[in-house]
């Protein structure tokens, strides 16, 4: 009952703003703008008793007075009114509550008071209440931002639940920057009434969500949470950014969210237990998220490595060993057939080192004779899409006269782009995990490298550095393991 | 006198192109067009025996036809003729040789006695030699760039001396995306004359370098290099990057440049007692490298924060922890001072949580107070440039002939750019390490965003992540200890 009502948080039809405002400063205001800048197609109902019209639409004194029927409403107003305010929604039957409003137990007893009281009387009625103290949602699938940032995430496969605002935000954004977008965002707040367990367990069943990112300061229930993270690591990945894992972290959540962020050491356990992937920095757990939406999970260690350069093949075989991986060890079989494909004076060994000399369309051969061979469970190929970036050699070379430089980009730009939809075509006829790496990849999209892009707008992960590509290899494999061993 | 005439390495008066070509398919095509577009102004001679003419220069059949003096020979002919062009060379008296050829001793026996004989011939005329089985140098101040991509770093402070090609260009464009450029570019390849010992000795000493940023593969000469970066540190930072970490890097490394990668225990000793910055990414390389140019080197561990969002404090704070560094304790009197700034409900302590409800300019007014408190060694300030990140509403909101959005936003991206050049002034006043992290960091320069562009066009770091700002921070203090200790 109460996982079907939280769809309204998401998707409703109508939603009521208590504390909507005319004054573009104000809270109310911004977030009715978001609604509208979003596009949001649903009805939406003003409260404040003291206008009778706001940005065009009929302003309601409360909520009750509404006709219609309510099944969201965001509540905006100070701290001491919300209590009010939720008890009008649920004589109402609003369907869900969000509450953005601060002022509770990130404040200490009295706050923490209010908060309990609207806790209970919410779950008595049976309704899903996200916050208080968070910046709202967002849902791009139905157009819905009802949040503070003026930022709009492109629909996609993760889900986001955070208890910060602007970690909800910033991770949406580092998503966006790799061409991937969010099912769900969720600035949790305070976390009065839905609780980490709550969201696990609904995002665990939502179609549209692929993989759940949790930013996470603190559990108040660490049992509830650990048993929800184990089934929903069951059926799909989770990826958990701790805050709160120095003694200082921890001091400085405390004055946050209100909300002890407990011992880094027993989380960790907790976190080995539940399958769950830790990562250790915002920006992993973006690539990692990315990664896990843009790549089958490779079935075991053996990771196999195409490389430009012989020096960014070390430094890929460095991390590997580093990060709990393999090296596949090539068959005299395998080093035959590549070394039809490759240069005489190749080195026959793993990683494959295309050296100068090599045609360009080399890994179009190469990777099915590597995945074929049965002999690693996953590739990464270093110096995808390189002649996007190089310098236009037609405009700005002093022998463009002599020479027809224009075609000759043109050719490679073509190229480029045939290469580019080859891996494509490879990564779906396999289904098997390559991963790609382009130092072209945070600019791609700004800079409208076809190529890249063509990568990017099937949801293929473009790694920007070896070091992240294995750094996701091997927290995907791991998760791999943990939940095979759970099935069998 | 060696050392003296490495300059001719970085801005000669007259090249020789040995192995030069009409065939843009051919190094010695690309090599001598690279120049052309590059707009090198010195003299050029192409040497070829089967050419009259290449690009519009007369070609020669030997450099010792050439009548005017040659300042540099850059050689892409193959390995075996390549003894008999460096004789020539010397003959003729030419002040630097790069050879890019391969065949050496990446190759084996055979190609390291060739090698091991190009070494004597060119040490007994005291003339450097760069290479073999590199893909050439890069001084962006003397428009000079003969080595193989058609890519063009800008001028800066930071000198790369790279065992792999592709590294020294990758690490290259990793600075220009923040902003930075390079003094000096080396391709060192197989290093058969020019040491390790012989490029620290020379960019200790290169007014136009800052930093030195190394990838290192392996050391022939593990004593010599570990004096030559001890005395080089007492000057200027090291930052190093180290490929054949592990026996699966080394491995790959005997394949790539002929030498022994040598103990990850033993090289991690060296750099520590050389006052080394290790970098474990090359992502890492370059923030740490373009940090050091970008700011000045804290005198200790004592870090304060300010943040725009709770989460982001708390994420800031574990890192400093978890990178040895130490959260600044605030006295009562700082307190006081920042209480009359920050809104009533602040909750005093370090990170200064800027909470919802301060103005925009807060940062300004807060920073002289924490920095002239003297109980900190730098500040971290995250959040800079957000409005830049917003939509922009003059164009998308449906209420655009209600508000004037367009003077709203006008009106916050001018606060923006105030705000920016405030910073910068702060920055430049203080002389106090002042790290700032912003989103819309690796995005500035594509995206035209003002406010940020006038930072890092005067060369201040902008840190796309708090870890990044974190982990700069912690090397270089770490620098900074090591320095002071053997100062005194």
């Amino acid at each position: 009952m109460m996982m079907e009502m939280m769809n309204y948080l998401f998707a409703p039809s109508s939603i009521a703003i208590i504390g909507a405002s005319n004054n573009f400063a104000k809270w109310g205001f911004i977030i009715l703008h978001n609604l509208l800048m979003g596009k949001y197609q649903g009805k939406i109902y003003p409260i404040n008793p003291r206008e009778k019209e706001i940005l065009g639409f009929i302003c309601y004194p409360s909520v009750k007075e509404v006709t219609d029927q309510i099944d969201l409403a965001l509540i905006t107003i100070p701290a001491q009114e919300v209590l009010k305010a939720v008890k009008e929604c649920i004589e109402k039957k609003v369907k869900a509550i969000v509450v953005i409003s601060a002022g509770f137990a990130e404040l200490g007893k009295e706050g923490e008071e209010l908060q309990k009281e609207i806790k209970e009387i919410v779950e008595k009625a049976g309704i899903p209440l996200v916050g208080p103290n968070g910046q709202g949602i967002s849902c791009p699938k139905s157009n819905f931002h009802p949040w503070m940032p003026v930022y709009f995430p492109k629909p996609g496969k993760v889900a986001i639940i955070s208890q910060s605002g602007n970690l909800s935000t910033w991770l949406a954004e580092g998503l966006e920057n790799f061409g991937f977008g969010v099912s769900k965002a969720v600035s949790a707040g305070n976390m009065a009434s839905l609780d980490w367990a709550d969201y696990l367990r609904y995002f665990a069943k939502d179609p549209e969500t692929k993989v759940i990112l949790l930013y996470i300061e603190g559990l108040k229930d660490g049992r509830s949470f650990m048993e929800s993270a184990y089934q929903t690591s069951l059926i799909k990945p989770i990826v958990v950014l701790k805050g709160g894992r120095t003694p200082e972290g921890i001091q400085t959540a405390r004055s946050h969210t209100g909300v002890m962020a407990g011992e880094e050491r027993i989380f960790d356990s907790v976190c080995k237990q539940a399958g769950i992937i830790r990562a250790e920095s915002m920006n992993e757990a973006v690539i990692i998220s990315a990664g896990l939406v843009g790549s089958p999970i490779p079935k075991g260690k053996r990771v196999g490595i195409i490389t430009s350069g012989g020096g960014l093949g070390v430094i890929a075989a460095d991390y590997c060993k580093e990060h709990n991986l393999e090296l596949a060890q090539l068959s005299e079989k395998t080093i035959e057939q590549l070394k039809k494909i490759l240069p005489p004076w190749w080195v026959p060994g793993n990683p494959v080192d295309l050296v100068a000399g090599i045609r360009y369309a080399g890994p179009k051969e190469i990777l099915p004779i590597l995945i074929e061979s049965g002999e690693m469970d996953s590739v990464i190929l270093i110096g995808v899409g390189w002649v996007h970036t190089m310098a236009d050699m037609s405009e700005l070379s002093p022998l463009k006269d002599r020479f027809n430089f224009k075609k000759i980009m043109e050719e490679r730009k073509a190229g480029d782009l045939r290469y580019c939809q080859r891996l494509r075509e490879l990564i779906q006829q396999y289904n098997f995990p390559i991963l790609l790496v382009s130092t072209s990849a945070q600019r791609a999209l700004d800079r409208k490298l076809e190529s890249l892009i063509e990568l990017l707008l099937n949801e293929i992960m473009l790694y920007p550095s070896i070091e992240q590509a294995v750094k996701v290899l091997s927290a995907i494999t791991g998760y791999y393991l943990w939940r095979t061993q759970r099935e069998k």
